[in-house]
């Protein structure tokens, strides 16, 4: 089985931005309550949305299971209050579970977070718990910067994040850190956003105690580890000089990098330097880049291409790659 | 000639610094009036700082010149107001110029410019013209958030920008795009703010039409491009979405990338991917990582050692690598 570990529903029908622009809109009316409100969308237009998109995709691609979770720009948690995000999330991550249970061979879930600036992420608990026990999701994509760009939350290490990472271990579910739309001018959301999201990440955990405190605990770092494969020279580095462990045994159980990385020179640096138990088989499918590579004529988001052409690859690695590291991550993952 | 391009004096004097602590002691109390003040170092201690650090490197490694600008983590921009970043710079770049008399064929200048958030860049045209014009420098580094990591300047496109540029188009200078201290607890400094700092610079310059307005106006951005190389098919992709131009098209004349990447597969990547006039040999030496590499023996940041091995390279891009480009970008360079 091939399980795409990164996958977002870039692709949901028009039902759902409505719902969105109509809460967007209640912001700005000061007499508006806010309400939970409803999503009108048929699962015929979920089937549609997906045919000629993700499932065509994973036909095409020779892939199976995508680990699915709302779109990540669209999470945009700076955006009005606890409130707000707690209703659009839910919307979100029940629209999820709806293609989830008509796909059940193609699509798990996982969910987005209710987070709010300035909010302590243990407001969170409550819809991950929803989310794990009830819609059978096996992880959440956790947001480091709720503020869009502004960097005002403390850093992943710190222990306001502390109360969500202890339920993160109950129910035995790993995160995927990731940000959502920038709103700082300097930032473009997927071109260095995010890219730099996953860097800081990284040098978070290098320089801190987390996984001390927490030995369960699992993040995948996507878009193939941000800056970090490239620059490993620099991170082994500065790990020494700062006494800090072995970057290897740092991230060995509780580290991993997806391959969202869009040209096979990246993906062969990739797969060269970073232990392969620490990889899991990810293509952003629909996502930040959409086009045909002119160079290859292929998609460049059709990540399974540069990694079947790694001659050097053994069986055993391209099986962890594709299959067996996602469900030592995902362990409630039982397809 | 082997130059390179990225060199801070990170080994000063302790003079420099005892100036430093007293300038932001007189920032903490009220009746405190600024003035530049005198900073005490002997030549014998410039070169005692140098002649076992920087010139020692140069020898073994067998560099001959290094393009040398202060400390990049001390410009601390984010500290004070302009005035104590003027007079902060100034003594700054007059001890690089001291260390450049003193040694003329090791060194050449590049200056710290007095930054301060929310004050526009055309405050730094007159330092900027001080050092070319009088001190014999050759380029600046450009902090694209004087705020430290809370990013609250415009973006490098913006014409926020412009009369600055106008300058150094003048003066015919390049800019490294440098930030500097981060004082967001988000970022380490040379672990991800900087590295940051280089991607976002980046999709800044792919995004807008900067270089139509400044077709010679130059940038290098240091640490390899920060996450650029290893996504070089990411950025394609989004600049194609987008309808941006190639990548090659777009940096060819304005963008560079030193070679700042401290194991061999990154430097691979990074010769292999962008054009070979469009980067230009660099080591940050002295800098984020100062310890040997147990694996081979090495230090980290003998990033020359790197590009030696690469056995695919020839004579004709060994020469634009090491000196050619460099000659190109920074023109002042007479030596």
């Amino acid at each position: 089985m091939i399980i795409d570990c990164h996958g977002h529903y870039t692709t949901a029908p028009k039902g759902l931005q409505a719902f969105r622009d109509s809460q967007l809109a209640g912001l700005k009316d000061p007499k508006h309550v806010p309400s939970k409100g409803t999503l009108k969308i048929t699962d015929d237009e979920i089937r549609e949305s997906l045919e000629n998109a993700q499932l065509k995709f994973q036909r095409e691609r020779g892939t199976d299971l995508t680990i699915f979770s709302p779109r990540a720009s669209g999470m945009a948690h700076h955006i009005g209050d606890a409130t707000t995000s707690l209703h659009w999330s839910q919307h979100c991550n029940d629209l999820i579970h709806r293609v989830c249970s008509l796909y059940p061979e193609n699509f798990v879930g996982v969910c987005q977070l209710p987070q709010s600036p300035g909010v302590p992420p243990s407001n969170c608990i409550q819809e991950l718990e929803r989310c794990v026990n009830e819609l059978g999701f096996i992880g959440c994509n956790l947001n480091p910067d709720p503020s869009g760009g502004h960097w005002t939350a403390p850093p992943l290490t710190d222990k306001y994040w502390y109360p969500f990472y202890e339920k993160m271990v109950e129910l035995n579910v790993p995160a995927m850190v990731h940000v959502s739309a920038s709103c700082n001018a300097n930032f473009h959301t997927t071109g260095s956003h995010y890219i730099n999201a996953d860097t800081t990440a990284f040098m978070q955990f290098l320089t801190a105690d987390l996984f001390k405190d927490f030995p369960a605990l699992r993040f995948i770092i996507p878009h193939g580890g941000g800056g970090v494969p490239y620059h490993w020279g620099r991170y082994r580095g500065l790990a020494q000089d700062m006494n800090r462990p072995l970057l290897v045994d740092l991230i060995r159980n509780n580290v991993f990098f997806d391959t969202c990385v869009y040209h096979l020179p990246g993906i062969e640096l990739l797969l060269k330097i970073v232990p392969m138990d620490n990889i899991l088989f990810g293509s952003e499918m629909v996502g930040a880049v959409r086009g045909i590579d002119p160079e290859t004529g292929f998609y460049f988001d059709d990540t399974k291409r540069y990694i079947d052409s790694v001659t050097w690859l053994s069986g055993g690695d391209r099986k962890k790659l594709f299959e067996g590291n996602a469900r030592r991550v995902y362990p409630r993952l039982k397809l």
